[in-house]
């Protein structure tokens, strides 16, 4: 079956917003064994939204947008789609009834410019979302079916996953074709080092077909297959499996995962309790490892010691260490990750200080200089790296580095987790 | 003028490459004060790509598009090109040397493939391109302007700052009208309520046009003009005043400023020091004010108190407070507040407690329960709200809720910044 995906609003057109919906429609409609023909955006006119919505639905059975749904004036995605049909808007009782509820839940009134919200073309269903209160609809449209959801990302991720693909997989009907992505995840060398070890595996007729994408450090392989779903799973199993033989360590993870997750899921499972001691990254190494649900058990709490009194007085850096190496020095970190495991008593204490820019910087040391440590019972490693591009890439890799760190010494089976109860040593 | 965006490529409507350029070119036009009238994506079929540039060329005077330029075979940008403009494809001799020159310098021999990057639609013209070796060119289709440049960012990038843009200057000709937009931050209401309080201003035929987009806990007030120069300032200007008077202290900024930078520039300005104590942040706070370049001098560090006892230990929340008030409660965060303001010796001492999910709530503490509480010299203010969202959003709306807690303290002259030399006061 063939698919088209609009996109609307204004923000988008100026480019003001990059639409970031678009593309994930489009994977997840492909996944699906659907051949995605276009992708329109149109601004928030809606003579312009109509014509999209009828050459869309005359080009594709299947037709997903998102956007428009809001409560306000320029939201017109409902009446749009009403005029495309040939229809008007009618309010649904069962929807008003619907959005009462979702504001009286949370203790609100709702504000009279939301009922706009419950009015939905004439014949349309509509599409529930249990992520915020701009409920979807699907209408047809000149033979075509055409589904409406809201443009907040974490809104559509979830409308569409719960509710759009199980309607079109009722639509489409089954079929034995699939088109399914795995994505091998690495860290630790660049796009160019990783290309090299799996350059064979590239080629443009290469089943599955092999490709490398680069995003903040993180580098990922991505096979792709279409075919019968028995045989693709077999190519995709086949092609994780020799890329992680040619990538060995440098593989953490498939299809999204991020070292946090990692590191975090591991250390649950280990029963290894950790802390950190962060200068340049400032919390968000503490902050990525809590967004691991559930880590509260390993993680008792980290310091953010910014200022060299705070190192002092927090983690017993000692004031002649700090004059002498510097704060960003490798004595430095050993100390304070040192200095974290013992104040917390964990089973490892992880230390991160360095130059994120822009000022800061020296021959010596530039912008980018990053030294990380990991304390534990059997001693404390050290690695000394130096980072690329500006305050927030260099902050956001130094935290990847750090998770990177643990992330290989959980792997190691002696000595480094030294109070472990782990069901997988 | 009107201008369109077209951008070609398999790996686009399969959802496997996220389309930036297409989002960037918009804002490049928009700034030349050109309407983007929409933009559409098109697979690898030489057939849609030739019914998307027609459409493109009647709805626009200026169409731009990225991508399909490569030497192999599913490149068809030239020929779809050519096709949609009536006229065949011809061998352009001086494109060729370019093309040849191009290989040679790079100690290379031109593969033959690459020849087919030498061709161009009959009538068109060469445009250079200086960061790759697939050369863009300009065709007249039904009476419009169609730019091709390559698909990979950086060339696309380099191509249109150099050589579009100034061509789509002489074409548009020296023109008095420009387009400019500006966007009003505002926290701490609904998009709904925001809505409300300017609905009047958001008609389809206000100048300047007023809309609303939410991203996450922040409502953006779009203002949009277009016209000539002084007149457009004025319009703006204006526009933006009357948001201001209208919304009050929810507005925190504009033009993409965020809590964070104006929390941060604010306390440097003022000399008021701050530390912060987190629980279900988890450090999130931390790091969204070490973002901010130079704050180490008002920001000596912060605690994350994960567990019970670290809350105890370093902030000396007592041990029956938390087991009879319960960890997230207006009590612990105002003796966490406290306790970190004091441990570190700041002006300010700021406290989140929370519980993010997906475990951990109950009927009168739900999922998105967070308690905030600041202590100052003249006392300690707390703040109980309940976030929508998953663990990710509470979170975020969390740190975003803490800093919009710090603002609006900082906004008030008297009391609750003590030790204040500030040169805006």
């Amino acid at each position: 079956m063939r698919a088209y995906i609009l996109s609307t609003g204004d923000e988008l057109v100026r480019g003001r917003t990059l639409d970031r919906n678009a593309g994930e429609i489009a994977a997840a409609l492909s996944a699906e064994g659907l051949t995605v023909v276009g992708m329109t955006t149109a601004g928030d006119e809606q003579p312009e939204l109509v014509a999209a919505m009828r050459r869309a639905c005359h080009a594709a059975d299947i037709v997903v947008m998102s956007g428009g749904l809001g409560p306000t004036e320029d939201d017109c995605t409902r009446s749009a789609a009403a005029q495309a049909a040939g229809v008007s808007l009618r309010r649904d009782p069962a929807l008003e009834a619907w959005l009462r509820e979702r504001w009286a839940e949370r203790g609100l009134t709702m504000p009279r410019s939301n009922l706009r919200q419950a009015d939905l073309p004439e014949g349309a269903d509509a599409v529930p979302n249990a992520y915020g209160t701009a409920p979807g609809f699907r209408v047809e449209i000149d033979g075509s079916h055409l589904f409406a959801l809201p443009g907040p990302p974490r809104e559509m991720r979830g409308v569409l996953a719960d509710e759009v693909i199980p309607r079109i997989r009722r639509i489409a009907g089954p079929g034995d074709q699939v088109v399914q992505t795995r994505t091998v995840e690495t860290f630790g060398a660049r796009e160019s080092d990783v290309g090299e070890r799996i350059a064979d595996l590239m080629g443009r007729d290469a089943r599955p077909r092999v490709g490398t994408t680069a995003a903040r450090g993180t580098i990922r392989v991505v096979l792709h297959a279409e075919g019968p779903q028995v045989e693709v799973a077999a190519l995709l199993a086949d092609g994780e499996a020799e890329i992680r033989r040619r990538l060995g360590k440098l593989v953490f993870g498939v299809d999204g995962a991020t070292l946090a997750d990692v590191v975090g899921t591991r250390l649950l499972a280990m029963g290894t309790t950790v802390s950190c001691a962060e200068s340049c990254t400032g919390g968000l190494l503490a902050g990525a490892l809590t967004g691991v649900p559930g880590v509260s058990d390993v993680f008792p709490g980290a310091v953010v010691t910014y200022s060299n009194t705070e190192k002092t007085r927090l983690l017993g850096v000692p004031e002649e260490l700090i004059a002498t190496a510097g704060a960003v020095s490798e004595d430095v970190a050993r100390a304070m990750a040192e200095g974290v495991r013992a104040s917390f008593a964990t089973d490892l204490g992880i230390a991160v200080t360095g130059i994120a820019g822009p000022a800061g910087g020296s021959v010596l040391k530039p912008v980018g200089t990053v030294h990380l440590a990991l304390a534990s019972a059997a001693g404390t490693t050290h690695r000394r790296v130096v980072l690329p591009g500006d305050r927030e890439l260099v902050r956001e890799l130094a935290v990847k580095c750090a998770l990177d760190l643990l992330r290989r010494a959980l792997q190691q089976p002696v000595g480094v987790v030294p109070r472990t109860t782990s069901r997988e040593l």
